[in-house]
């Protein structure tokens, strides 16, 4: 093959250059930012909106409670589409604790980065969050950076916030530099538009392609006060052109310590957003922020093991998973919301690896989507995952429905059972592994025609 | 959910049911034997042919030469399948050599526990393999092993060689009993028609809905004596109605020692066949054998170390990696063949993580079938792979086409030259990690509409 010859050659040329490399990288990025930005695209007019996914819930976008402490502006600032709002403003009260979990991906955007140093600072000042939607300022090298800096640095000075406090996101292309300029330009406006009740238009603003806007809410008793939690949340949804992203802020006026609410965001992750899986392909912006004001007044939550601190995590726990869950059915082209439960595993790491196993195999995605109750391929997907397995000790069930057991199909299963079951909308799995007690549960959509059709059009 | 109640009154009576199950084991098999053999359908008239995939090799299956000390023969024996050939024969002469790798799913079927437990073991007598296609005997319980026993076991019989000499393969659908019964009726009908020149038979015996049969050969010089080496393959083409198998059988009339056979092809393996992927889903049915006459009449090769074995070792990888490549040729709706190289890792073992995270990432799959040089998704690949990466030091080309360096796109790559290139049919992508120096190079095919076709179908 002629590629390997090139490849060679590459090698040869590689170790010279990765000695020029850091002398020349300053230059270099100079030079790719001019090109960029002369490359820089005129933002589009908006396209047809798509068709609202057949698995979006029925009631449509929930009406949320005010989050005391907490306001909420949207503009259109023009950063890729025309004609709808792109940019999102939160604010937050002085001695708002925020937290946080974002993308493992090594190659994660610059906001995210920002983020991350930023989070779990002490501070009592007020805070703010910005995100962008139509550009996700991500592989944009030390400029990303920089965009991040102007922008997250504007915001600070015109609201009179320390830098750190200020946090931000994209969402959108990757690759191409973040127009700072346009949203930037809007900040004033964001600002004079603030209000408690705006969060609907938040939640707007944030979605790429999404087919429709998510929202999450919760209240819960803490002693005799109400403490309300009000969540938005982006992705699956077409992204144009670029990777599945997942953005998610979540309010709440519950008065809480701030390495508290961090534990719990973290513990409820687990099995909420890092229980969802699309097509198995990680983001570069994945990121939820919780923002606590503490205006509802409770007495501050600092013990974990304290009455109010469950009632609390539990009520996060569900607007987490009530979002998480309308992310996989906005999932890309999906027809099918499909529940997995792993039982019986050597432990709950081999559940979780079985669990994503099958709901990333596209054998067994496409079979969902053909409403085709193809076992088999869960067999298959269980074997070929890594863990711990026994043929012979399995049980498969679709819904209540024993299909397989002792290393074969079920003398009461029959096909036209398994055929029936497939044709619902929402769909469990389960599969026992018979050999310990470590469970799992995780959440998917199927494999369908539209999710070739979304990912395989040409970047336009 | 309702489902959450019903996992709950699962677990309770499943402690229970663990306890039976031992006792309860045999019964409960015979009991599905009995169901799953009344309820086995009749052989079903051959469907029309699929068209051959637009990447096969341009000039149809090999010329292979005539391996001494190998017979071959193929029959009709209506497995599933009727008025098409779906049983193989292949005959050893004594003294022959066979080695093997099989699928490491923990799912796997039963002929491929059977040739584990067989290979290796020391043995001057004559050799037979025998494999059916339209069945894949696989997730058959305890009777699936008996199935094998019976075939190999009659087969022995009638060849009069040892029963350990016998190894057998199946593919097809799962779950259901290998009718045994037709295949040993037609093991006299296979000996009678033994010829040397058959594997082309052979080859097309054992496809399942391969678009085209396939196979490679090669010949060396050792020390004056020609050894020929000539290897048929199957996979991985739409399989009715399950996963994706591979079946490769290599055959050659050098004269090598088993251990040092065996040691070659599993080194071989590595880089050829475990460095495809069509899907990331891994069949309980991979299994490539490897034997070897020695009626060529060349000095017995035992030293690794050897010019012989050197020369014949890299006539061996050539005929695995051109079988390896047909079968990614063959990918369930495959438009694209795509090299991935990887350099500059921190291991080697990163490298191949990388690489086949590129490889199976449905984003990038997709990219390609819409030929669009979609670099974003390759970036995102690299990140969410684990491995150890840079960002900022990651090199990405497209064929030559430098795009992305030093954390950005490159100042001279344009969109036209990517989206020139991605027309080609044979794609290659090169990254450059700029940490380390493993390399890896994995062979992969595109994600379209028509994979989804193939899968989505229910099953008929």
């Amino acid at each position: 093959m002629a590629k390997k010859k090139d490849d060679k050659a590459d090698k040869a040329d590689k170790a010279d250059k990765k000695k020029k490399k850091k002398a020349a990288k300053a230059k270099a990025t100079d030079k790719q930012v001019k090109k960029a930005k002369k490359a820089k695209p005129a933002a589009k007019p908006a396209k047809a909106p798509n068709p609202v996914s057949s698995l979006a819930p029925s009631g449509g976008f929930p009406d949320l409670p005010v989050i005391r402490g907490a306001s909420f502006a949207a503009v259109a600032a023009g950063v890729k589409y025309q004609g709808r709002r792109d940019v999102m403003l939160a604010t937050l009260t002085p001695g708002s604790a925020v937290a946080g979990v974002f993308t493992r991906s090594s190659t994660r955007a610059a906001p995210v980065l920002d983020c991350q140093a930023k989070i779990g600072l002490d501070s009592t000042a007020g805070a703010a969050i910005i995100v962008n939607s139509g550009n996700a300022n991500a592989f944009t090298g030390g400029a990303g950076l920089q965009s991040v800096a102007r922008v997250t640095g504007a915001l600070a000075e015109l609201l009179n916030l320390p830098i750190e406090r200020v946090f931000s996101s994209s969402t959108g292309v990757i690759g191409q530099p973040l127009p700072e300029e346009k949203i930037i330009a809007a900040l004033g406006n964001l600002r004079d538009t603030l209000s408690e009740t705006a969060i609907t238009d938040a939640a707007a603003a944030i979605m790429t392609t999404d087919t429709f806007p998510k929202g999450a809410k919760a209240q819960v008793d803490l002693n005799g006060v109400t403490v309300s939690i009000a969540g938005i949340a982006k992705g699956s949804g077409m992204i144009a052109p670029d990777m599945a992203t997942m953005l998610v802020y979540i309010f709440t006026d519950a008065a809480i310590s701030q390495p508290l609410l961090q534990r719990m965001v973290s513990r409820q992750n687990e099995t909420t957003f890092n229980a969802i899986t699309v097509d198995s392909d990680t983001s570069t912006s994945d990121t939820v922020l919780v923002a606590a004001t503490g205006a509802a007044g409770n007495v501050p939550i600092s013990r974990s093991n304290s009455r109010d601190a469950k009632v609390f995590e539990a009520a996060l726990h569900n607007v987490m998973l009530d979002l998480a869950h309308q992310v996989v059915r906005d999932g890309e082209g999906a027809t099918k919301f499909v529940e997995i439960n792993v039982t019986g595993a050597d432990s709950a790491a081999d559940a979780r690896t079985v669990a994503l196993s099958i709901a990333n195999s596209p054998l067994v995605k496409t079979a969902i989507a053909g409403q085709d109750p193809n076992w088999g391929r869960i067999v298959m997907a269980v074997g070929k995952s890594g863990a711990k397995a026994d043929r012979d000790l399995l049980t498969i069930r679709l819904g209540d429905i024993l299909v397989a057991e002792n290393g074969w199909v079920s003398p009461d299963y029959t096909e036209a059972a398994g055929a029936e079951y497939m044709k619902q909308q929402d769909l469990a799995i389960s599969v026992d592994l018979g050999i310990g007690s470590g469970t799992a549960t995780v959440w998917t959509c199927d494999l369908t025609h539209q999710y070739i059709t979304i990912n395989a059009d040409y970047r336009s």
